[in-house]
């Protein structure tokens, strides 16, 4: 995004390029909703003298005064035409609401590809094409063709999906929640999302910036970006098309392809960014970051007047990273000079059924002085006693006075609604249901997690970067792009430790390579044709050096058997590597069409095929993340110890699954590798077979 | 529950022992609710002529005509004495509001005993003590001490805590949310919730149980009828108390011991609840239960005027057993004579943002005729030309007219709310979030499963019980209560195969033992004090018949030189059994103080000890109940054939637990066992281990 951008959403005057009066065009809905911007709009059309009573002119040229932002809603070939004049005439913002482009087939792309061209030429900040527009309501600015103004807030959201944008509003505006800046994101011709989190990240009337994103371009950059941003300002993002059947339909309806679902959830998990499953939740995290501190500490005290409310609160606490806060002897003590006998002075803290307002407040100002307790649930239902207003304002005051963050439970109909206003003025959010609350306090904490993190850069070992082209070149010379064990020497360059182990073509030097060895020897066929050499006995293990000969020839006759037509590249001749020494780890790697490289990290055998026990992370992987990796994998406890096992050097495994890293990022013509099995020992480390795929277009 | 308890909620006459005019006083607000009531409120106050202008009565025995119903409310040792006096006087439904009972300590609990004992002699339906009490929208009753009235409907709701009814009716008020018959369960001195599932169900009026439990009494008694119920009229549970935090908080509140949550998981789906997580959740289900048909058939087709909804549509069924139904050619080519060309024709159909109603219900019409179609979410989201309420009753006579379910996300605020109405007559649900409506369908389609489940009966196989109860009984003599490798023969006893084997006492006896058995023999050393044998060398393997003498004094010496002291009942001489012939699984039991006896399956060693890979079910299990227990592991496929291995005989394995379970069910005396491993094998089933605990005072 160009430095100007902000023009896009405090500008002074806004150019209309295809307003009009006409009835059901999206010009006229947009001039309509522009009737309330506090800036000057200036109508562009060649037909008319003016437009709702404001001059009106023919073209970009003849209007006088500088204008800071346009909105495109002409055809598609015309909107093209458009944004060039625009780009000349030294207009650097641009919304094209314009459909009929990457979304209507190959003329449309076309198109869309040239409107990217024109935003390069002219360093344009161009939203669209395909959007519904752009809001900002410290601008009093809807530049939409949508039903509705949003309210004022400090919530800046961006969406892929226009329709919803108007749904979202009809029912923020019903439930009072305010906005910052909208953006309709379109096709996504110039700006996307990375674009935006970067721009409202600088923005000072944004504290949280959402999302309903169905696909992220970039998702390396997004990564990166978000990492940054997240420090300051949290993201929620609601991930649609996460299931094959959503993504299908996600696909049929962008016309782009999707990512895998693990590459996004590993993506925004290393972005630091929090993902609500739905909109409920994308607006619960939204409103509690917004207004509530983050907790020091995870300790949770509840405060209710009912049993089994604080129960249903204590469970959601034990389903998250929470925890329900241990009372000091102190506040037991305070507690119980000012509550009944029948009441409950531990956590959950029951001040009963009878409970007044004032008898709340005593409780709660009690709880919230204990040095153990990080934040606080309120709970109450609806008694006669109790007056839920006089509850907000209360929990609102002991809320400022203690600065911890206290969320709330009302639970009752249309009593709760001005008593929600009321807690809303203090940033607390209430929930009917006490469980809502208490996720609410677990988005703060995961915020307040990612915001503790420091990002460290991946290391950068010092390989022999040369011999792995090099290796990677012998493709070249091949019918396949796949390579086999005769590709281990691409391990051993990037230090990832290997077994003794040659490559031969006669008898004689299989001989002489065995010798090099200590032990006996495995032999395998090398051939690029013969994928699964153990299934059809191309591979041979504790092949003594006196039978080496006669294996090299038993081998070379299999393979012929099996094809005669198979490129044989010779036999390897490897150092025995003792499965029963350690554990089979598999280290690999794909590519996703969005996120690129994308590590995976598993335990080999049933773990990976049966169990389906792996983890993914895009790369490069840090140190941390590649440590990560083991933690995430339920048979962890293999590698550490468990059942009376030697704890394998984890450190080894650590640094191979970032040796790996550092070469997949090297080297985009690696479409595919695994090395498996990495064998894990408490002795280190030892990749016993590798097979990759090489994209010869990208060597 | 006894015959007559209609008159629980269809009572003519109403007692109310302990009416009162005073302020505050919960006689008063009984009073106050009881106003309302269609039949003749009595009020017991030996200290006044009347309450409220209603003539008062000292005594029970003092009221000329019969009473169908009392309630209670004075204190507790009175109200114990009144329970008498109304069972004396013939009244036999009885609500006790009264606390201080069995959650207040020793005393309470005699005198909730005393209350139980009393309903025993007089036949009382006695609800609570400690309840608000009970309320039935048909008979305009409400006998509660809460703040507000229910509105009539079909749903009939329990719950253990009082204070959650108030606040779901004040939440239910507000979204026109509808009962029947509400009861506050108290601390189900007499009747409890088994006892109104099963009187619901004979209840024209009640279409759905909603229930809010934080324990269940009996629950083996619970599963067994809610099967029966279920068949008829849907079970809708939020079960509090499910973390280990959030049972500890139930327990500190009722001062019951809770049961595991895994038992409770088991049970609950072993009796055919549905379970919701939260109380949105509850009536979510309960209203598209109640108001719509169950689907034929598990294909969905979404209708929406927005992709970016219909993709969260799609991603909600793919996270559920539905599916994504496939349009019929037929219904493409009709969709396409009536939609504009930029719309989607496959499932996700999008009528488009500009579509008006009109092109709504022909789309919907036609989708709904497709035969692969056997339920609709429509989607809308707020445009200039859709109007929500023609909408909604377009969506409602297209659902009367094709009698398949259809739920709605109308995505609107304020807007919805009408519609919201008009839907809600024809029984469709509509959510703002399209997530929420494939939930709800998603509940019809498993009630419709457990409709469609036949309960089996356990098979009653053909077992040596007095043989089992003899070994059992060698525990009598001995100071532990564990059983290890002598009690193989429990197993024979009930059908489970064991491998070939003798304890013996000497080394001879240990050699003649060796020589009946074919090959090498294991040996152990046979110690209830002496639980971990491999550890301290207990076990010796692959013995041949000449060193059987020595290995006999050999472990006899290693026992010795552990504990000097261990009771030593000899050594077993066993069959080899070739673990590598077969999957280790186990298969074990322990008893829950809720569900009693829990089947536990999984895969032996790292499957149970590291990944936790184990399943449980209430025992006895019927067939299809062993049968799920294996398929319910995530490590299933290893004994199906994965990874080249030979699948295992698993009709044995089902036999097995089924044998287990049957002599766990005969033997209330043994309170834990695990067979560890049961080697399966492509011929069978082997046990190799035992290891048990009994319970002398239950043999």
């Amino acid at each position: 995004m160009q430095s100007d951008a902000r023009g896009l959403f405090d500008p002074e005057r806004i150019a209309v390029v295809g307003a009009t009066e006409r009835d059901g065009a999206i010009g006229r809905a947009i001039m309509e909703n522009l009737e309330r911007f506090s800036g000057e709009v200036v109508p562009i059309n060649p037909k008319r003298d003016e437009v709702f009573g404001i001059q009106a002119y023919t073209d970009i040229e003849s209007i006088p005064d500088p204008i800071d932002m346009a909105v495109v809603v002409v055809p598609p070939q015309i909107a093209v035409e458009s944004a060039r004049t625009l780009g000349e005439n030294g207009v650097k913002n641009v919304v094209v609401i314009t459909a009929g482009f990457g979304e209507m087939g190959e003329k449309g792309e076309a198109l869309e590809r040239e409107l990217a061209e024109i935003s390069d030429e002219y360093d344009l900040n161009l939203v669209g094409p395909n959007s519904i527009g752009i809001m900002s309501t410290s601008a009093d600015m809807n530049a939409s063709f949508g039903p509705m103004d949003a309210l004022p807030g400090s919530l800046s959201f961006m969406s892929q999906s226009g329709a919803f944008i108007t749904a979202v509003l009809d029912w923020a505006n019903d439930k009072d929640i305010g906005f910052n800046d909208i953006v309709s994101l379109g096709n996504e011709a110039v700006l996307d999302e990375t674009d935006f989190i970067e721009f409202w990240d600088e923005d000072e009337d944004t504290d949280v910036i959402l999302g309903y994103l169905e696909g992220i371009d970039n998702g390396r950059e997004f990564v990166d970006t978000a990492r940054e941003v997240t420090e300051e300002t949290p993201i929620v993002v609601v991930k649609s098309g996460r299931t094959e059947a959503g993504a299908d339909a996600a696909s049929s309806h962008t016309g782009t392809i999707a990512g895998s679902e693990r590459a996004y959830e590993a993506g925004l998990e290393q972005a630091g960014v929090l993902r609500a499953e739905n909109v409920e939740e994308l607006f619960d995290f939204a409103r509690v970051l917004a207004g509530q501190p983050t907790p020091e500490d995870d300790e949770v005290a509840v405060i209710t007047n009912a049993g089994g409310p604080g129960v249903m609160a204590t469970d959601t606490i034990g389903d998250t990273d929470l925890n329900m806060a241990e009372l000091e002897d102190e506040t037991v003590e305070e507690l119980k000079e000012v509550l009944p006998e029948a009441a409950n002075f531990y956590n959950p803290v029951d001040v009963l059924g009878d409970a007044s307002v004032d008898r709340f407040d005593e409780a709660i100002d009690i709880v919230l002085q204990d040095e153990n307790v990080s934040s606080a649930v309120v709970i109450s239902c609806p008694t006669a006693v109790v007056d839920f207003e006089d509850l907000a304002e209360t929990i609102s005051s002991l809320q400022d006075k203690h600065g911890e963050p206290v969320v709330a439970s009302l639970m009752g109909g249309e009593r709760a609604d001005v008593p929600e206003q009321t807690l809303r003025e203090q940033g607390i959010p209430t929930y009917f249901d006490p469980a809502r609350a208490v996720e609410s306090l677990e988005s703060l904490r995961t915020y307040r997690d990612i915001t503790e993190l420091e990002y460290e850069s991946p290391t950068e070992f010092d390989v022999d970067r040369e011999r792995a082209e090099e290796i990677l070149r012998s493709v070249e010379d091949r019918d396949s792009d796949s390579l086999g064990v005769e590709a281990m020497d691409l391990l051993d360059a990037y230090g990832i430790p290997t077994p003794d182990s040659a490559i031969v073509n006669d008898p004689g030097a299989a001989r002489d390579a065995a010798e090099d060895i200590e032990g006996d020897v495995v032999m395998k066929i090398v051939s690029p044709d013969i994928l699964h050499k153990s299934d059809i006995g191309g591979v041979k293990v504790g092949v003594s050096e006196a039978d080496v000969e006669e294996t090299y020839e038993e081998l070379l006759s299999v393979a012929h058997d099996h094809d005669a037509n198979a490129d044989i590249l010779g036999v390897q001749v490897q150092e025995m590597v003792d499965m029963d020494s350690g554990t089979e780890t598999i280290v690999g790697m794909n590519r996703d069409p969005q996120f690129g490289p994308m590590m995976l990290f598993g335990l080999g055998g049933i773990f990976v095929e049966v169990l389906e026990d792996t983890t993914v992370k895009v790369a490069p992987v840090s140190e941390r993340e590649a440590e990560n990796m083991i933690d995430e994998i339920e048979s962890s406890p293999l590698l550490r110890g468990a059942r009376g096992r030697d704890p394998v050097d984890e450190s080894s495994v650590v640094e191979s699954i970032q040796r790996l890293s550092q070469l997949v990022t090297d080297f985009p013509a690696i479409s595919e590798i695994d090395v498996n099995p990495l064998l894990a020992s408490p002795d280190g480390v030892t990749a016993a077979d590798i097979r990759l795929t090489v994209d010869q277009d990208r060597l």
